[in-house]
Order: C-alpha cells, then structure tokens, then sequence
C-alpha cells in the first residue's frame, strides 16, 4: 500500500475542484508510490470550507491559511487562491518545511517570484506551479517530437489563447469569481493569466525567449467595482499580443485578448520545423495535428492524430482507443507525474524556478508595451 | 447530508472501471438526493477483485456473484460482466429486491431481455440500461432540440459505428478482453456491441423503427481461440448495416464494423429535418454541429456548437465554457439522473423495457440478414 | 497548330454551360492533338440559342438537333438536353457517323442505354459519357492509389448524396431548369440523377456490384406541374437508399436524397481498406483525406491533402500549390482525356458502354425497391 | 454586341495566364458593357511570346513593351510583369493615354508607387491594381457584413500568409520563376509579396493602419544566383511579422513567411467585433466562418458557410448552389467589376490610389523592423 502524502489546499474556487480533483483521481488510474490524503482545505468562509470539504471528501477545514501551514498533520501546501495570496502562502509553506504547489502564473510580477523561488530552493522543499496544458497528452506528445529533433531546424512559433467572456461593458471588475479583472489582485490582466500558459507552454517546447515587442490594450476603460460599488478605472491589460526571438533563431508571435467573439478558450500553437510541423488546440484537446515533409509527395498533408491510444502519453491509463478525455485530466497526470517523481526523489516540472522564467518574459512584455520597443527578456541569475 | 445507496459491482474490467468512477464521481459534481457508497466488487479472480477493491476504494470483495446479490448490505447491483451473464444475475437480483443496472447489450437475445425485463417489472425494482452515449451532453442538447420541435419534419437520419481493431487476421478471438469476438459470451458480434447504441440513440431521438433490412459479413473466417488454443470459425459479425423506416416516415441508414480503417470508435448520426439538422461524433464527443435553415440566407451553415457552456445540459456542474469533458463522464451523468430519478421516485431512462426496443430492432436486423428479405421489428408487448 | 475538332452542343442549360467551358478552356490548358470548335450550339428556342451562341462563339445555331445531327460540317455531337432526348439523339448522330458526347445517365433506363451502346458500338464511333466527377484531381488520385494497392484487400464502401433544395412543398415540377422533378423526362428522381454519379465513381474505383437491397420515398406526393399548372402526383423518388455487394467482397451503403437539409450537393465517398483508407467530398473537392496505417503507430491520422500540387493529377496545367480549383474544371479535364485519347486513337473513359453498367445498377436499385427483396445487378453480356 | 476593349498585356509568366484567362472568361459569365479583345502579349522572348499569343488566342505579340504602349489598336495596358518594371511601363501607358492595370504590390517601394499613382492620376486615365483575393466571394461577403455593421465594434484583426516553398538551401535566387527571391527585381520579399495582400485586405475591411512594429528574418543567409551563377547574400527577408494599431482602435498581429511547412498558400484573416467574428482562409477559399453572438446562447457556434449559393457575391454568375469557384475566378471577378465600372464610368477598386496605401503600410514595417521601434504609416497627401 503506497504511504499517504497528506495534502492541505487553500482555495476553494474553480482551482480548488481542479486540484482536489486531480489528488483524487491520480491514484485510481495511476500507479503511484504516495497516496495523496485531502486533510484540509482551507478558505476563509467557513461555510464553504465545510461545504467544500464534505463533497471532496476532506477530513477537516481551516479558515486561516497560517494554521493549515504551520499544521504537522499537512505535507504539502497547493495554494489555489488568488495571485495576490501566493507569494505570502508559498514562502511561509517552505519556511515550514512543506512541499509546495502554487497555481499559475507564480508571483504577480517578477519580484514576487523570485522571493518564492528562493524560498523554496532555501528550504529545499519540493516544489511545481500548475501549468496544466503541459500535460495534455497531445502537448506532451508534441515535446516527444520535438526533443526526438522529428522536427528539425524550428522557423516558426504561433501561439494565441482568444477568449471573450469580458466583451459586455456591464460585467464588474472584482470580487468574487471576478478577480482576474482586478489589477491589485490578478497583478495584470491576459498576460500573466493567459499568456502565461503559453508562454510557459513555448519555453518548454521551443526554449528561452531572448527579446519581444509588445502592445497590450484595455478596451472597457471603466467598470464598476464589485466590491466598491463604484465605477472604477480598469488596470489590467484586456488584450496583449507580442512579437518574440527564441534563442534557437525561431520567431514568434504571441497573442492572448478576452475580446475575440466566437472563442470561449481557445489556446492554439503552432511549430514550424524544417521537416515537420505541429499544431495544437484547447478546443480539441484530444487532437494534434501533425504535418510531415518527409511523407510522399503527393499523399501530404496534416494528420489529425485523435490521442487516445495506448501508446499516446498518459493514454494508456485512461479508457480505449477513441475514447477522449478532457480538461481535467490535466491536473490529474500533473499529480501523478509530481508524485512519480517525488518517489524518485526528483523534482517535477514545472518548478518554481521553471515558472519564474515565465514571469521574466512577462515582465518584458510588460515592459515593452509600455516603453514602445523591445525588450530584453531577463536571464536567471 | 445525502443518505447512502449501497452498491455491489459485478465485474471490474473495462466497464466495472467506467461504473465504479461514476458512482464515485457523480456526488462530487451534482448535488443528489443519496450517496453512492461502494460496498462490493465481485469478480472470479480473488486477486483482481481485491487489486480493484483497493484501486477504487470499495470496502469489500466477492467471487461469487450469488453471495453479492443475496447480501443484505447492497442496495443495487450493478451488471459490468460479459453478456452472458446479464440475463441470470439480473434476474437473481431482481428477486432479491436489489435495483439493477446492467451494462448494454441488456440480453444476448431478445429472449434473454424479454425475461429480465419480466423480472424486473415484477419486482417493481429501480433498474436501467447503461446506453451511456445518451448523457454526451451534446446529445442530450439534441434530443432537447428535436423535442422542442426544432427540426420539423424529420425525413432522414444516418448513423455509423466504426472501428478498425479487429482486422489482423492473427488477432485471437475470446478469452479475457476479447470475448466480443465470441459468439457464445457476446450474442452477436458488431451488431451488439456497436449497432446496440446507433439504435438506442436513434429510438431515443428518432421513435420507433417500424422494419429493416439487413446485411451482415465476417470478414475473417477463423481465429484462434484464445481458450482452447484451436483455430476455430469466427460465428460474430464483423460487419452490419441496414436500411430502415421509423414510424415517423423517416428513412434510416445504419452501419457498425470492426474493419473501417482509420476510425478507432467513430460512432456518428445525423438527423434532417424540413428546418434543422443535427450531426454529432464520438470523436469529437463535445461538439455538436447544427444547421438552421431559417438562419439569413447567405449566413447559413453548420454551426459547430462547443458544448462547454452552462446552459448546455450537464455542463453547468463541470468546469467553464471552452474546457471540455470526455468519455467517461457519460458514465458520471447517468449515475446522477439514476439517483436523482431515484430521490423523486421515477425510473430514469433508459430503463430495461427500453432496452428491450432496442434489441428486437437487433432481433429484426440479424433476421433480415439472415432471411436476405425486409423484416418487421417487434412491438412491446 | 492542332487540327480542328468540330463540336455540335445540342441544349444550352446548366450542362450547355459547362460543357462548353470545357471545349473552350481545355486547349488553354493541356496540350492537345485537336483544337475544339464551337461550331453550332443547338436549343429548341431560336433566341435562346442565338444568346447563347454569342456569348459562348459558336459560330452559329439550329433549333432542329436533326440537322445539327445531319451536319458534314460536325465531327461530334455533344448531347446536353433533358435525359428523355437521349437515346434518339445519340443513336442518330452515330448513325451519321459522329462521334457523341452524352450528359449522365446515359438513358433513363437500361434499354434506352443497350439501344445507345449498340448505336455507338455499331457505328465504331467515339464515346463519352459526362460523369465528370471521374475527373476531380482528388478523385483520380483515389483511382491511382487503389489502382497501385495502396489499400490493401478492400472491406467497406459507403457514399452519400445529399442535396435539399426539394424540401419546400411550394416548389413546382417540370418544365424548365425542373425537369429532373418530372420521371417522364427524368426517368427516375435521385437514382439516377444524383446516385447515378455515386455508382459510376464506386464501379470505377471498387469494381462489380453484385447485389442490392434499396429502398425509395416520395416524400411530397403531389406537387404542381408547371406546364399543365395542375397539382400531379409526383412519381420520380426524393430519396434512394441501398446495401450493396461488390464482386471483391467488399459491402457498401449508398444513400441520395434532396431532403437533407444543410446540404447542398454534398457528394462523399469513404474506401476502408486493410492498409488505408481515402475519404472525399464534393463541398471541398479539392482535398483528399487519407489515413494510412503503416504510418507510424502514434502519429497516425487521417491526412487532409490539398490537392494542388504539379505532382497531383491534372494540376500541373494549372496554378500553384495551394490555389484549388473548382466544379467547372472536372468537364474541362475531361474533354482534355478525351481529344487526348482521340489523338492516340482509343476510347477515354467512361464510355458509352461503361456508364451501361452504372445503369444496370440502377435497374436493380429500382427493381429492389419497388419488389422490397435483394435484386442481382445485371452482368453486361 | 458590347464594344470591344482591346487589351495588351506584359508579361507572360503565371500573372499572364491569370491575367489573360481573366479577360477571355469574364464577359462569358458576367454581362458586361465591353467586350475585351486580346490584342497583344508582350514578352522580351519572342518564341515565347508567340506560343503565349497562340494558346490564349491574342491577335498579335510585341517583344518590346514600348511598341504595345504607343500602339493606337490598344485601349489598356496591363502590366503583369515583374515588380521591377510596373513603375517604368505604367508611367509610359498613363502618358500614352492608356487604361492601366497592374500587378501587385504597386511599385517595387512607395517612391516608385507615388510617381505611378501621379501618373494616372494627371493623365485621368482608369487604373486598377490586382489585388485579385478582395474578389473571392467569401471576401466580398465579409466586406459586405463588416459596411452593413453585422460585426460592431472591431476590436481585433489576426492575419497571416504562410508559405513553405524556399526552405530548402538548393533553392537557387533569381532569374526565370525565382525573381521574387531577388531584392533588386522584388523590392522586398514576403513583406512586399504576401504580406501586401493581407495589408490590402485589411485596409479595405476594417480601415487605415497607424502604426506597426515589425520584425523580419533572412533563414537562408546566402544562396547561388541562377543568373550570376555564384552564391551571393540573399537580401529579401525570408518572413515577416508586425503588430498594427488601426484608426478605429482595434489591434492587429500580421505574419508571412515562406517557412512555414506543411503550408502551400494559407492566407488567412479573422476580424473579432463585439457581435460577430468572421474568419476565412484561401486554402478553402469557398467557405466563410461567421460566428454571431446575437444567436441563441446554447446553438451558438461557427457557422461554416459554403459561399456558392445565388445570393453569395458574384456566385450567381457561375454553378449551382454546392459547387465552388477557384483561385482563377478572382481574376474573373476583377475584370467584371472593372468593365462595369467602366462603363458606369467610374473607377473599380483597387486603384493605383488605393494600392499606395498598402505600400506606405508595407514602408513602415520594413522601416520599423530596421529600427527596431514602432513607426507611424505615412498618410496619403
């Protein structure tokens, strides 16, 4: 019987179910050296702590994050509360000696990361931030084919993630559930909350991005407070699109807005190698489109793989040929991965210093947009 | 809290996999009158049933499913064994006052159905088909819209299942994960497997299938037989179609086989209407494709509708608009309209006797292929 | 300088158009051992054919085709009129000694197209029949790849053709541009306008019919006539379903109707082989899908191939990669095959006698129907 | 009987057969004021030029365009040569007196540009530029949407042209077929080549740019010039991308490059507006993806319109409703709408006017890639 990896959570919103989810289920379709145990989750109305952890199943609820860190009962702190909340959460988790997971992006800026990854490396706790796109099978089907040089010499990097839940001048910035529309909370607006996931999604395909230019746009200038009740200024970026330079020589284009009628979440990507392409989308999760230069002739053309065979990533765990899985699998396999890997006594990526690198070329981005040329995106030290 | 509704499973492969994760799922994501408490597996091999006992946190295991059906700690028992065993278990346990679920195809035979609806019927107990594909909410949206009245006349539906995995010659037939190529454990072959769900869907949406006619074919003469070792005649259809009329005055194709090349398990339909039509596949389950006619007429076309939102069915309980679910979810959506039907003292669909409408259209189609002439199908007694 | 070819059309409808493009366009395009002449375009009504003859340059017209028949100054009679007009007209231009040119089907019946065959046969003068769908560079490639055993052993054929622009009960029969509503004149209804194309491609790329089993619905049973202005039954069939048994062991469901709704021509044909399989359809002609299984196991998909490239058939006369072509193209290829084969002194495909098999199978589509049991297609003798 | 309009057209390369197919189609399947007669080609290479004048049927051929520009037989001139000449012959033509029709982008920089657009302009001669894709009917539609107001407020536009054909190092520059690859002939490469139509289209649907930031790439460094023979710097950029700010606040990203693999002409736009979204690409040019917000929430979806019926523009010229047009129809299309505008005495567009805007758009990319900065368009004087 695999030894339990007690778990407290901190957050019980959209993130919360995801990540309580994920420990549940990796256990049941995975072979894995830990059993994760939801102790408890923590969030600060105790109503809903209850409530939350009698449907997932918790042993017990906090509503103060200080006890559920200091805890001896809890290995590991996944903080899935806001952004503003993370920096504080992670560094006091690590200073306890937990193991910690953080929800994307890591810090609000730069800064914030920095502070975390150091506390982390510091106290030597295992650590990972949820860039769950990473493990869909298709993406990471796409990192196989590419670190396999299927590929070749890559041109190319097209990467969009289009919504437009915001569009309605009526909907408030703020408050629950809105958030991601309140600067002091988010720390900006599609860049950190869906650039950041391509971003990290291109770094881990394509490698270091060394400079960008960016523009980024606020279409609603005001809206009204949730918590307020008052017309405010909006601060966070509703639109941010860049022009980027890899390191490998490839160029870029990077898109993300909340204002693209038509799209609910659509994260694409595209590679463009010399021998092969790839192609990606949210939407169709469970598909990779695969183009081969070096197929005949005259019988070429994008192959919509349908990743759902056995010998597909992560596929052979799930159901038959066919059969798709969907959104939550993500943090499902990113669960099993992190503990397949503690059980190695290795880390699992994306660490905290793997996510920094993403605040870095948010951070230029940022910058860029708001100085008018390119910038230079930040090395690690 | 929810009072308990104690299950016994009988069988833990594929099927006893997709039930016991929909029993368990099903609580954390709808909010339902009873708890599905999984008391028993039951299952020949002593080992397997205690590996998946712990795999899926039942609380105890059975090998002799005599004992699981005359417990007095189960309230239902569920059927995931071969087909050979539905008729005989689902009797006993209707005897014994347990609600029944049984996988599809509910008998091998219509006779077998006909005696296992009897039994459930007299003893007024709770029991239901797993025809999961009718809780794809993209599906469920169809059987909304045709309805509501939306379509109009309906003058066409066109229905295939097609799969690709039994086409090498050296591919042996029954036997653990392959007794669907037995014609003793499995009844028929395609026809069964794959043609049972175009029909339950098509009854379902479309009403009643009035006659048929009908050819089969096994392409593959002989196999080895995985039991005796000996190759042995292949007595499953490999491949089935047939023209039908429904009731309504509707004209019908349908299709199944095993040796479609390239498909892994592409159940499609579409349906016309005089004002609308409809079109849905397996393979790309979260979508539904919608033409209006009554659309401006240079703006008319398919509409791809990504079922993710909350005013699609089910969709409200599971995550935000543009993150899709997957196969196993059918599974979750039928254990809450079971349970949910159950709290306000209905039958949720498709119960036994529907079941049965289904496999005298089977009953019809392996007749008319037989008899090479167009056969009538059964009506319910 | 090529040497003259002169052409007598006789019809200036929607086939007078586009057989007309084609005799003018196909020198532009291929190289040719015949210059097509337009010499006389012929149509009942005088100004019609005046029009036409200008705007086309025709160098003159006639409103008796027996005398554009009778003419020494035309080599080939090209019959573009109503399916009723057939049978003379061809049967009396190969009398003359002229080489004929005949729209699809061939007669509106299998003894009109025995009577044309023997005509022609008789007369040892070149023939063609328009199903110009042989001719789509996607088509002729699926020809190429089965020809070549790309496919392997050959297991299912399934075609459709869907149109609904019947639907509206308001819609009149007969008379001009609806003559194909009308059975005198048509013969049948979609038997033999639509499935007739359906049938040739399939006899074309997968052999021998042996049997089928159809079935056929008016769905309107009455409409106005719109040279009488009375309400009449309507006696041609909206719909045409059939299974069907190839000589190569392969089964096959062919489908047709003008009440499926959201389709406007939509043509398709799948081939599943052993090996691979190749889709099509005629809404985006310009593409062919191809699943090969030999591909490596996990990139495996269907390919969508563009087919624009020089090494594709026919495309090297025209554009490049990337720029399709369209409808009109495939009469301009075919009148290319045929002055081709003219000038090397043999027969182009299909000819007279060929498309006298696809009637034989819709002799046997209709004779199923109408005797509801399985019909043998006749052999040719 | 329309008067004849008596064309001379230079160069006969592939914009000469476009060109030529163009003005002999046109007046056969659009009713037009005039009626062009194919007076003279003109080819440096005489043999050439007269088997050119043979195929398509010209009256005559020139070698030396000074000759056709001052011919008194000839009413237009069209320049479809390379970009190095436009500026030269155009001014010649517009002082002759003549029409003048050129091939895209204008002039080889809107220096050369400028001077053409004065030319016409002071001569008052009729010009138009062949930006053949505003023509392709889905194009015209969305135009039409976008004036009508169907889109609302524009908030993005995405845009990109992607091309595989130079990624091989062998690939020679320059010279017959390959002077697209030569700076001096070309002006610039992708910028001045692809990205001028999507520049045009832009313009044209959604109005002036302001500025951009740019950025360029040359792959392959150097390679043999097939008319020197020696490997020389390639100076054309291999691909380029920028983001755009347009007047009406909307933001833009727009990419072309000739690397992309597994694309052969994928010119692609997608503008987002507050109430509805259009996309379209030329690899299916047919089609228009139209997503309106204002449908019912649950039936929303892209609607994939198959732009080929009567009411779609310029598609009641041609087939039946299901049977699509090709690359070549643009052309047609151009040449139609010239002729009518003609004889209504007015100018069609794009006029040398129109297409100097795309050339000051084209002016700020290639400056602001250079100064890695963003760089205002140039407004017209």
């Amino acid at each position: 019987m695999a030894k339990p990896l007690n778990i407290g959570v901190i957050g019980c919103g959209f993130m919360g179910r995801t990540h309580s989810n994920g420990f549940l289920q990796a256990p049941k379709f995975f072979d894995l050296p830990y059993r994760p145990v939801l102790k408890k989750i923590c969030a600060r109305n105790a109503d809903r702590a209850k409530s939350f952890a009698a449907n997932w199943g918790y042993e017990g609820f906090e509503t103060d994050w200080r006890k559920l860190v200091a805890s001896p009962e809890v290995d590991l702190i996944d903080i899935a509360s806001p952004n503003d909340t993370h920096r504080e959460i992670a560094i006091a988790a690590a200073q306890a000696g937990k193991m910690v997971m953080c929800e994307k992006p890591l810090g609000r800026n730069a800064e914030e990361s920095e502070a975390m990854v150091k506390a982390v490396e510091s106290a030597r706790v295992r650590n990972m931030v949820w860039y769950n796109y990473r493990r869909v099978p298709a993406v990471t089907l796409a990192k196989q084919l590419i670190d396999a040089g299927r590929l070749g010499r890559i041109f190319h990097y097209r990467t969009v993630f289009l919504q437009d839940w915001t569009i309605s001048a009526d909907l408030p910035q703020g408050g629950e559930g809105l958030w991601r529309l309140d600067a002091d909370v988010a720390g900006s607006g599609v860049t950190g909350d869906l650039l950041a996931h391509n971003i990290d999604t291109a770094l881990w395909l394509n490698g270091p991005i060394e400079e960008v230019s960016a523009m980024t746009e606020t279409f609603i200038k005001a809206r009204k407070h949730n918590l307020t009740g008052k017309e405010q200024p909006v601060r966070i970026d509703d639109a941010s699109a860049f022009l980027a330079r890899f390191r490998n020589g490839s160029l870029a284009t990077f898109e993300a807005t909340r204002y693209a009628r038509g799209h609910k979440a659509l994260y694409t990507f595209e590679i463009n190698g010399e021998n092969a392409s790839i192609a990606w989308d949210l939407h169709d999760l469970h598909r990779l489109e695969y183009f081969d230069h070096r197929d005949e002739g005259r019988l070429r053309g994008w192959r919509s793989v349908h990743i759902t065979d056995g010998d597909h990533p992560y596929m052979k765990q799930w159901w038959v040929p066919g059969l798709q899985i969907g959104y939550e699998h993500t943090f499902i396999h990113q669960v099993a991965d992190f503990i397949t890997a503690l059980g190695e006594g290795k880390d699992a990526a994306p660490t905290f210093r793997d996510a920094l690198a993403t605040d870095y070329v948010i951070e230029a981005v940022l910058k860029s947009a708001a100085n008018r040329n390119w910038a230079k995106v930040r090395e690690e030290a």
